[in-house]
């Protein structure tokens, strides 16, 4: 696959963060099952529909563009997702579990936050219409609060935790 | 590797970072050599020296602390890389290949700025003293504003590169 413009870039780059995608969208209710933490598994299943949404956008503006998104896998984010499914294997289901899980998640938001980031200052750079780039900012966004609401949920899991242990 | 407690994760993700910190040591001089725009060239180096003090940082965190890494390779890390080679061996050297680079740098640093966040929330919860917490939180600041540095030179970069293509 020939990348020499910064096309070639925004579209391996698009390619690139649609499978990782589709990727979470099987991975997340499985994290979903394996936590503990009501509030996590809601924010679990919650991101799901989310990502679900975040599909049809790049659907939106592959459509909007009129590039041709290339069949690839992602493979970091095969990485990141096999390190979830290691924790859900070797520790039980609990407060630690969910404290890893939360740590596993937030390395799959930042791989995605870092992706979109990417995509949309060269969608700025190859002048595509703002409607693509508005569709890439809202994914953005959410991104973001997905991993901030990650944050939240770790800040209170710990508290309680630390309860639990007294 | 058993991974039963928060302390055990604490130390699985100190060793991850560790390994990953090495890596982008030897990544680094790679990048800035393959960058023509100086600014990037000069902000690889530049983070070339942070990382190489964010290793010793670790190192204090562990005399502090009185963990023991373990000895592990960071996979996820070792792909990150792997795509900023590929972009290397696939892209004549110019302002495309220095987009990419910035995407593929981007990328390294969201994974630490996820792993130091992480860890930095387990220290709290594990009652770690606070000069292990603070030198966790001076890494993730570096690591921040590595980023930030980043999309500025993207920005900067994607006007020069417009200002060409005309």
């Amino acid at each position: 696959m020939a990348r020499k413009t910064i096309e070639d870039l925004f579209i391996h780059e698009l390619s690139d963060i649609y499978s990782a995608e589709k990727q979470i969208t099987r991975a997340l209710p499985k994290m979903a099952r394996a936590s503990t933490n009501p509030l996590l598994s809601q924010a679990f299943q919650a991101h799901l529909e989310e990502t679900q949404g975040q599909i049809e956008r790049i659907d939106k503006v592959v459509e909007i563009t009129g590039f041709k998104l290339k069949r690839m896998k992602c493979v970091a984010m095969e990485g990141l997702i096999e390190e979830g499914k290691e924790l859900i294997d070797e520790i039980d289901k609990g407060p630690v579990l969910d404290a890893g899980l939360i740590g596993a998640a937030q390395k799959v938001e930042h791989y995605e936050i870092s992706g979109y980031g990417t995509l949309i200052a060269m969608a700025k750079h190859l002048g595509l219409k703002n409607a693509a780039v508005q569709l890439l900012k809202e994914t953005l966004a959410e991104e973001k609060s997905a991993d901030e609401k990650l944050t939240q949920i770790a800040e209170q899991g710990g508290n309680q935790a630390a309860t639990l242990d007294k």
